[in-house]
């Protein structure tokens, strides 16, 4: 069998294991107060050309945005979000275990916009019963989307700007960031993500690491102890130093890019196969997801030599599927994969 | 200035007021143990033909929401409601406070239909990431809905069918019960509501007391030990025989259906004068709220005289609004309404 | 039967009543909004001798409590009480329920020093492991405790400088507010209060009303959005008004003090009648509570006439209970009392 | 510097390293469905032999006991600890965010006793005002406590048998499992804790791992949905075989006791040379953490080549540090330890 169901089915990628071993019987602080991670917020920072950028460290995906969400919301405030958000499919209610409501605004592509994040500010400021109504209160989004799609430099301008005309904070959930910094036709850089949000996360767990988010917050003081609601929110990893270390080797002679770049060309490849093939894409996507209409019988027989991801069906006879490449992807997995097509 | 905006703008039925007189310097328990509690459940027992039923008395609405949807779902579970809900709009996020999602489902009319429940059952119970996602636990309705509208003993029936082959609770928010157990051609009484819901409230804030809902569990044992989760919501009222006394005298002689009458009376006949003058309808309800589409201009006019509830927007020169009717209101503002229409 | 067994067993007092049947059909709007809640407000502004005070009516004493506290505190903070605080014991969890901590501070009578939470704050401050402790927020207080002691202005006044100087606000519980202003020998007035507490209330459930607690913030701006954050605790009253009529009632020609006088002045009496048959007194309380040791076989006779609190087992052969005198408490019962004892 | 603050300085034992350099490029599923998750599960079954048992893996903590709590405890109940327990200290609030009070129990060294528990239960029951109150509903002990303190066999079933008497489940952080089964004159095995405790986790971080917690139900059905739960709490790691390799190597060949045992070795080599150096000890403890009382100007002595926990003020011219030995301690940090003492 071949495998591209999803971009986390190996460890990591061998540098940060090496690494590991190296430094494993250094005797280190806790909870994130180690030379590794101060060496990885270094790093971190100068990627994001922003030097006094607040740095933290968490495990996962989930629970950075659980944390991060509560962290900046006040009690009776909302989050608007897309409606297939990973906040609002797929975190089994967390945000709404911190109590707060998701919001999702129209979309179809993953992506949210300026105009609908406007609209909605205003149709709730104008309301007359806004004080018996959830307060919107913050903007949530994905680059790349769960759907694999990008904002452009103007999107991501747009919705900042209109964020920080009303007031509220952008946070951008970044668990594939690197495969988006490194799509072939895409205009925002790291340090544009670092001016236009107020915070976002570099995603680790699905771009080379064992695990691990790097929590990036470009002016400091935007959340006042924020330490104390990680550990509050059993977010805090007590050998700190292993998220230090994996950002740190990340971040080093730019590996996080190289890998994301590597699992690009990968998906490209792909692609370009698949379109030579005739195959139907449900969404055009320039990252390291591929949504194609496959034929249920074509798709039965597919099935017992590759690991696909369901995504839902299209038609009686036709169903989506995603294929992930990642960092780990293997070229000859690729020529299988098209071999079988 | 005549006030038709809502349903709870004077105080209670003088019948309630004259029983609080007699009654108040009686030395009675707290918290619900008092005699005027326990004969109040009593009657309601008698009206709903459901000799066993455990009931509780709350002050208002948002608070009997959030108690009884905390009380009946597991912590990773949801509720399902209708997009204009009052759990989904109006209660400032007091149900994800208590750390649930509410699902709005697809409606048009504020009503959610048997088909729909069973739509998102399905999806949800068939979708493999089931264990990442909200868990749909149980069925929130209004009756009458926040648009006036009403279900039939069928919808109803098959709502109730639908949840109990999925052996989930169904829920009925009956602020507004006695508006709609009276309107003119519901086929639905309170016996069918306690035959077909697992749990639903008797409202007395809009329909003649100064406060307070009564929830009714037909079949007790649904939620155990739910005086302390009550409590730790801080809705119990001290001087509960407030409540007893107000209930207790709203089902004596009938009162309840009666006062509720009085308002479906003056309500048709207010529909009825405003059909005849051409009013265009914005949706049919057949209980005390009747919403209408005026142009702006003879809106301003009418905002002289007549205090009325903006709804939305209909189009460029026009305006829904809505005019409700009460146990309070007279037939004299009526008439002097349509004059001004 | 005569009953001493608590300070809420009667309805209210007959003026509130009256004033209820008065204004019982006039329209107002809800929610707090209307004219009578707006001239309670004015005139509990006066008698604090704080004319920019904000106000807000609650239902209860749990629900202001558990409203005011997750209003005030971060959420990784906690507050600090007495261990016989009521959030401490008979809220039923309500605080942690909006995901705080209490800390019961030493204390033996109900009331808690400046020294202790000076001592409190510092060894938080100074411990290296605070980052991964509840951070103590704020101070919670009642006037009169629970216990029926009383807070001197010397006491409060040190409460308030220790609050100011470790930045944490000072929230005073006055349930019983009326029963500690009107004690014979305190020196602590309601401007006392205001100046030296950031937010307290006044009680009304316990002390004349039917239900309700002023909720006054001397200083306005301590709490942005409070009424988003009531209604999302379901603590809004849609008929606001029941609460404005009821404290402008009380706050008419001073009858919450009158009233508040006529309890002390019943306890006096019992206080004094106990005292000269004998009785032994298990703490010293110069409010409307009064709790003394009685021989269990006496207790067992005295129980065929009287309804009494229990407290506690005093030892093998003694019991610690509870006399409340109230604003409705009879003299004639007070007589009966003691001829008993 | 030699170091013997904490038992998490360094990384994973070597074995653990080697194995996730070995499995590293194996593709397999998420969220603990992997063959390294099902092989380590197989074998902590056998190590407890209780062969029905359910476990899961989660990453910390503070996580693990947030998780286990909420998912036991009904809305309204609380915990039972000791005052010294983890989840009273040194949580940042964790328990109390999911809604629960922690009820510190009676404890002079970090153990609860049996007979604490009973009474607690019984003044509980017996109380009129309980439906006031938060009801207790679970009981959390440490073994190793906090303060390096062990149950003994007799102890901890006296426990389980009240928890089972009164029906509330008994749950045991683990945190230094290991540290407590290899101490030497210890009664307590594996199997026993699997029988006595309706719940209880196997420390990795703290024993030899990189991170993780092995949740371990003895008896499967006591919490339904688990996974659910976890998801929404943030804590289920995405590559869970990370997880399942560490505990899989931990349970292959006894690994780790072995390296449990080698802490204990080196703590009781600490604890006999501290003794014929003549310190005295705060605390007898049989585990892997010593704390002992240092004159103050020695203690700063000592600072310059040794870093030491420090614990409390003991009096003027006193202080109580911990000394904590682990799988990683070298003999030679021991020597060099006692020369300098």
């Amino acid at each position: 069998m071949i495998h591209f169901e999803s971009d986390y089915l190996e460890g990591a990628c061998p540098e940060i294991l090496e690494r590991l071993v190296e430094t494993n019987m250094d005797k280190t602080e806790g909870y994130g107060e180690d030379p590794y991670c101060e060496s990885a917020r270094d790093k971190i920072r100068k990627a994001c050309k922003c030097s006094d950028a607040e740095i933290h460290f968490l495990v996962g995906g989930t629970q950075t945005n659980m944390t991060v969400i509560k962290a900046l919301l006040k009690t009776y405030e909302g989050v608007m979000d897309a409606p297939t958000g990973h906040i609002s499919q797929h975190e089994a209610g967390a945000i709404e275990f911190t109590g707060h409501k998701v919001f999702p605004l129209p979309s179809e592509d993953g992506k949210i916009s300026a105009a609908e994040v406007k609209k909605f500010m205003d149709d709730f400021l104008k309301d007359g019963n806004r004080d018996h109504m959830v307060r919107p209160g913050m903007v949530y989004i994905s680059h790349p989307t769960e759907l694999g799609t990008l904002y452009t430099k103007k999107e991501l301008t747009d919705l900042s700007n209109v964020c920080r005309e009303y007031g509220i904070p952008l946070f951008m959930d970044g668990a594939r960031l690197g495969y988006g910094l490194m799509a072939t036709d895409t205009d925002v850089t790291l340090p544009d993500i670092a001016e236009l949000c107020d915070i976002f996360y570099i995603g680790g767990t699905k771009v080379g690491a064992l695990f691990g988010e790097a929590v990036v917050i470009p002016k400091p003081g935007l959340i006042e102890n924020f330490f104390p609601m990680i550990k509050q929110m059993g977010a805090s990893l007590a050998k700190g130093r292993i998220l230090g270390v994996q950002f740190d080797t990340l971040f080093t002679d730019d590996l996080y890019m190289k890998i994301s770049g590597h699992a690009i060309h990968m998906a490209d490849k792909l692609e370009q196969g698949l379109r030579d093939k005739g195959c139907r894409f449900f969404l055009e996507t320039p990252t390291n997801q591929k949504f194609i209409i496959m034929d249920n019988k074509k798709l039965e027989e597919l099935g017992k030599s590759v690991v696909y991801e369901y995504v839902q069906a299209y038609d009686d006879n036709n169903t989506v599927i995603r294929f992930c490449t990642s960092w780990a992807t293997e070229e000859k997995d690729i020529d299988l994969l098209l071999d079988l097509m």
